[in-house]
């Protein structure tokens, strides 16, 4: 067990397990929305590295992939690695230049990553990936092959040591400054999808199918709240 | 000096400093877009650590900051940190599900941090913080006293060992792959700014000014191209 190693619990669910089921929707909710996480690893040297990835969710498990080549992954698949992803919600203008801030939600989880064996496991998570980045997309694409699978490095990680961080709402200033005419509050930020852009080699007839048009936002949030 | 610690560069820059000068405008506009970085530490108990922080690029100086008590700047202010940042541009929508993957801009700094000492530099850091958050905000915000910039730790690390890794474009399937009916494509993605929300506490007479409203993008990008 890869806990026998750790010297201390690193996350309040840990500490508190109570909170731990009341905890865990809003964790999933910011693991499914967040596209991109930062994987972080110890190189050979005792250095860390952190390298952008993106994950999938399948219960209570996280998945991460990549080339079966890639000496991060390889890494990784041996030793103790801290997967975080971070939502950017907003600007906090406070009234003086100490208390600004930004609105974000975060999750930190901590873990020894197993690969997957065999094409099975591997494809059921590439399905995950696939339909967390377009919902619908999985039954209109080529599967992958046996032969791909095997060039593809999986691992699963259970969301056991893992932490949210939530900052919402407004600046908070010291007493003094609310006295300041200084304006202040909070400019809120989201991700809006554009209209799709057909690939320059797609064949004459095929027309953009409505699990893709669906993706564009016209300006308003995409994904989340 | 800290190189002397490392067994072997990190970075292409180092390894094609011929490089350097043209890859340095691209890898600031990155650093300088993007508000969120996660910085990379390497715990007491040699186990990666990988939390969200904001960052500032003075010329060719990278600065992070946090409170003077943060057990993690504390330790990163003593140690090899890595810092990276990713701008998510974009889905791309392949013909198979294995050839799925985002546009994205990202940089990655290894270095080890200086402490700044004094209240003149951390001052001047954090003047390019919050004019990087909202330009145009130093002016009309309360400037941080003696007393809590000693309570802030600001660290400083030279942009030497930095490089950047930019997926733009569209697709890239395997040959055969192109004869199938599925269509591919982009589905281009960007943050837009809302309308500035007031705090609550707001004293009656302050109007929203320039700078602020100046904020909300109505739907167009936010920073960036």
């Amino acid at each position: 067990m890869a806990s026998q190693k750790r010297p201390r619990p690193r996350t309040k669910l840990r500490r508190m397990p109570e909170r731990a089921v009341n905890d865990r929707e809003p964790i999933n909710e910011i693991l499914d929305e967040a596209v991109v996480s930062h994987l972080g690893i110890v190189d050979d040297s005792g250095f860390p590295v952190v390298i952008p990835t993106t994950h999938a969710r399948i219960g209570d498990d996280l998945y991460i992939h990549g080339s079966a080549a890639s000496r991060t992954l390889k890494r990784a698949a041996k030793s103790e690695i801290c997967l975080t992803v971070t939502l950017l919600d907003g600007l906090i203008l406070a009234r003086s230049a100490l208390n600004h801030d930004v609105t974000y939600r975060s999750v930190v989880v901590f873990g020894e990553p197993e690969l997957l064996r065999g094409p099975e496991a591997k494809r059921e998570a590439l399905h995950a990936f696939t339909e967390k980045l377009v919902p619908g997309r999985w039954d209109e694409v080529r599967e992958p092959t046996d032969r791909e699978l095997k060039m593809t490095a999986v691992m699963r990680m259970p969301l056991d040591e893992v932490s949210a961080k939530v900052r919402t709402g407004g600046p908070k200033d010291v007493d003094e400054d609310y006295e300041l005419p200084v304006w202040a509050g909070v400019v809120g930020l989201h991700m809006t999808a554009g209209a799709p852009e057909p690939d320059d080699r797609l064949l004459p007839d095929v027309e953009c199918p409505a699990h893709v048009t669906a993706l564009d936002t016209h300006g308003a949030r995409w994904r989340g709240r």
